[in-house]
C-alpha cells in the first residue's frame, strides 16, 4: 500500500502533446499496456538513461537517435516486457516497432523513441504491438496523462503524474510529467521510466541542461531495493508551443523553468519511493557536514539500502543502532564517530558519536511509527550535504518480488 | 532453517586451550551466554577486526592491546549485548570486565581480549557478567569447544564449529574453530566473531600472517545481508603445545598449517551463508574471466545483494535478468555485455551476452529448485576471479529482523 500517495487529480495538458493508449495484450490481456505520445514539430527532446552495463535495446536506440537529432516527433512505450537482454532480436523489434509508428504518424522512424519496462530476457510480442498500434494513434487526446500514467505502471500500486504552471517573459509555461517505476529502482545518474513535457520554448542545449538539473536532484536520489534497471529513462520533451523566442541556458526565463520542472520531478520521485514494492513507510534521508557531495551521497545510500535499517523501519523500531552501523560502514575515510550526529526527525539520537542524554526510547518510537520522517545524519567534517528518498522493507517486497514472474 | 547444516559432531580438543561459559543474563536469563577461553602461557595470538567506522568498544581495546603485544592469556566473550556505540562508558566497561578476567586467571589486564555481540547501543550489565565470571572459570574444560559455540549464539539457530588435524615435521597439529553470525554479515577485511585454535608453535608473525590469508579466502568472502558489523572480530590463536621449534612464515610446515586453518575457516564461513537469516538456499557464487580480483569480488557482490536476485532464489525462480541487471549494475568501467556468460550450476543461461539457444525455463528451475547450486558468472575481459557465499531473501528474514528486539 502506498505510502500517503494518491493518484493525480490534476495533469495539465500541455500544448504540443498528445497521448494515446491501447491494449496490445503484452504481459496479460485486458490492460492498457502501450502508450504513444506525439510531440508537435519542432520540439527538442533530452533523455538521460540507464548506466546498467546490460541497457536494454530501446535504451540503445534511443541513445542512438537522440545522439544524432533532438527533433523527436515521438515516443512509443510499452509496460510487460523490458526488451533487455534480447540480443540483436530485440533491436530489430525496436527499430520495427517505432518504425511502424513514424508510417502511422508521418515522420521518420529516427524520430521516435522507444522505451519498453516490465520481465527482462524475453522477446517483444511484435505482432500484438503492431496490431494495436492503429488504436493508440486513434486514442491520442490532449487530456490523456492519467491514462497515460495508467498504461505505462507495472508493480506501481498508484499512477503518478505531476503538473506546474509557471509564468515567464514570454507568458505561462506549462509542465507535466508521469512516471512509473516501484522496484528495481535506484536510478544511476538516470532514472526508472519518466516523461515530462513543457510547452517551454528551450532551446536543444537548455533542454538537455533543464534536464540534467532537474534529475540530479529528484530521480537521482530515490532507491527502492539498491537495484539499478536495465531499462532506466527520462525524458524531457520541449514543444516550443509557448512563446516565439527561444529559451537557452543564458536566459532569464531559464531558471524559472528548471525550477518547475525539477518540482515536477521531486514530486514524480518522491511517489516512486512512496509507491515502493510493500512500503509502509516513506523516509526521507538527509546528511549534511560532509566533505563532499559524493560523500554524502554514499552515506545516505548506505543508510536507504541497508536490509537492518529498512526492517525495522517496517517494524517501527528506532533502533538506531542500525543507522550508526549503516553510516559506519559506508566507507568514508578517517571518519570519526566522535563527529557523528543522527536525529529522527527532530529527536536526537546520538552526539559527538554518543547516545544522547536525552534520548528514551519512546520519543524514537513515536517517529517511526509516522508513516513518513526524516533520518538525519550530521557527520562533522564540512559544509556538503545530500537528500534521498526511500522506503522500508516489509514482508511484501518479498512477496512481489518472489511471485514476480508466477 | 539452516540450509545442510547441523551441529558440528566432533570438535577436537586443542592442547593448551580450555574453555568455560556461564550464565549472566545479559539479554535474558536462563542460557549460557559468556564464554571465557584460556590460553596456555606463550600461546601468541592474532586478529583481524571490522572496518566499520563505529567500532565497537571491544573491537578498540583488542586492537590497542594486540598492537603491544601477542601474548594473550584469555579472551572473554559475550552475547546479547554488543557494547557499540556506547562511549567513553562503554569502553570503561571492557577494561573492568577483562580486569576481572585477569585477576581471576592470574595474568594481566592487558593479556584479556574482550569480545560482544548483540544488540548495540546499550552499556553492558557489568555487574551480572563479573558476578557469572566464577561460574566460567570453573567451567573451563578442555572440550567444551560445543558449548562455546553454544554459548556465543545470537539469531543463529545451529552452532558452528570445525576441526582439522594435520601432520606437520614436528608431528600432528590440531586446528579448531568456532563461529557465530547470521545477521548484518558483510565482513569487510575481517569478520563476524570467530575463534580458532591450533596447537602449532607459530611465530608472532606466522600467526598474524596465517589468519590473514585464512581469512581471505572464507570470511571475507561470504555475505548474508551486505551489512557490515560494529563488531566483526576474528582471532587465532596458537598455543605452542605442538613440537618445539617456532614455525615462521618460511619454514617448510607453515604451508600445511596455512592449509588446515583455511579448512575451517571455509567451512565456518560456509555455515554463516547455511544458517543466514532466513535462509532457504545455499548460494555459492563464482566469477570468472574477470581483469583483476576486485572487479570480480564486485561483481559477485553485486550480484550477492541484489535484493531482487535473492528473493528469486527464494521463491525458486531462475529469473536470469535480474542476475544480469546486477552484473550490469557492478559499476566495471567498459564492462561489455557481449562477452559475459551466466551460468547456474551447469546450465547455460547467457552466452556472448544474449540468452543460450538451448536454454529452457525448466533446465533453470530444476537447479534454483535445489537447496544448494552456484551461479557461475564469466566476464570475458580477463583471467581473475573470485567465489563468494550468500543466502537468499525470504519472509523469515523481515521477520527476523522486524522483531528482533521485541
Amino acid at each position: 500500500m502506498a505510502v500517503n500517495l494518491k493518484p493525480p487529480q490534476t495533469l495539465l495538458p500541455v500544448p504540443g502533446v498528445r497521448l494515446g493508449v491501447a491494449e496490445a495484450a503484452i504481459k496479460r490481456a485486458g490492460r492498457k499496456d502501450m502508450l504513444l505520445i506525439e510531440l508537435a514539430p519542432g520540439s527538442r527532446v533530452a533523455g538521460v538513461f540507464t548506466r546498467n552495463a546490460f541497457a536494454a535495446a530501446p535504451v540503445q536506440l534511443c541513445r542512438e537517435r537522440l545522439a544524432s537529432s533532438s527533433a523527436v516527433r515521438a515516443l512509443l512505450i510499452n509496460a510487460g516486457n523490458a526488451n533487455a537482454a534480447t540480443g540483436a532480436g530485440g533491436l530489430a523489434d525496436a527499430r520495427e516497432s517505432t518504425a511502424a509508428a513514424a508510417a502511422a504518424l508521418g515522420c521518420d522512424a529516427a524520430q521516435v523513441l522507444p522505451f519498453s519496462t516490465g520481465v527482462i530476457g524475453q522477446r517483444l510480442p511484435l505482432q500484438r504491438m503492431l496490431a494495436a498500434l492503429p488504436q493508440a494513434v486513434a486514442d491520442l487526446r490532449a487530456d490523456a496523462w492519467l491514462d497515460a500514467a495508467r498504461a505505462i505502471m507495472t508493480t506501481d500500486t498508484v499512477p503518478k503524474g505531476a503538473s506546474r504552471r509557471v509564468q515567464t517573459s514570454q507568458g505561462a509555461v506549462t509542465v507535466t510529467g508521469i512516471a512509473k517505476g516501484v522496484g528495481m529502482i535506484c536510478p544511476d545518474m538516470a532514472t526508472l521510466l519518466s516523461y515530462i513535457a513543457t510547452d517551454a520554448r528551450l532551446s536543444a542545449e537548455a533542454v538537455q541542461e533543464c534536464l540534467r538539473r532537474a534529475a540530479a536532484v529528484s530521480f537521482n536520489c530515490v532507491t527502492v531495493d539498491g537495484d539499478t534497471s536495465t531499462n532506466d529513462s527520462c525524458v524531457l520533451c520541449a514543444t516550443a508551443q509557448a512563446g516565439s523566442q527561444d529559451v537557452g541556458p543564458q536566459h532569464p526565463d531559464f531558471g524559472v523553468i528548471v525550477e518547475a520542472v525539477t518540482a515536477v520531478c521531486v514530486e514524480l520521485a518522491q511517489a516512486i519511493a512512496r509507491d515502493g514494492e510493500g512500503a509502509t513507510r516513506f523516509i526521507t534521508i538527509e546528511v549534511g557536514g560532509a566533505g563532499n557531495a559524493a560523500e554524502a551521497r554514499k552515506v545516505g545510500y548506505s543508510i536507504a539500502h541497508s536490509p537492518l535499517v529498512k526492517t525495522a523501519m517496517f517494524a517501527g523500531d528506532a533502533n538506531w543502532g542500525r543507522i550508526i552501523m549503516a553510516v559506519g560502514k559506508a566507507g568514508i575515510e578517517g571518519l570519526d564517530p566522535a563527529g557523528v550526529a543522527v536525529a529522527l526527525d527532530d529527536v536526537p539520537l546520538i552526539e559527538r558519536g554518543e547516545p544522547h542524554p536525552a534520548y528514551r526510547e519512546e520519543l524514537g518510537a513515536a517517529v517511526v511509527a509516522k508513516p513518513e520522517f526524516t533520518i538525519r545524519v550530521g557527520l562533522g567534517r564540512g559544509d556538503a550535504q545530500a537528500r534521498l528518498w526511500t522506503c522500508d522493507f516489509s514482508y511484501d517486497y518479498v512477496k512481489i518480488n518472489a511471485e514476480y514472474r508466477t
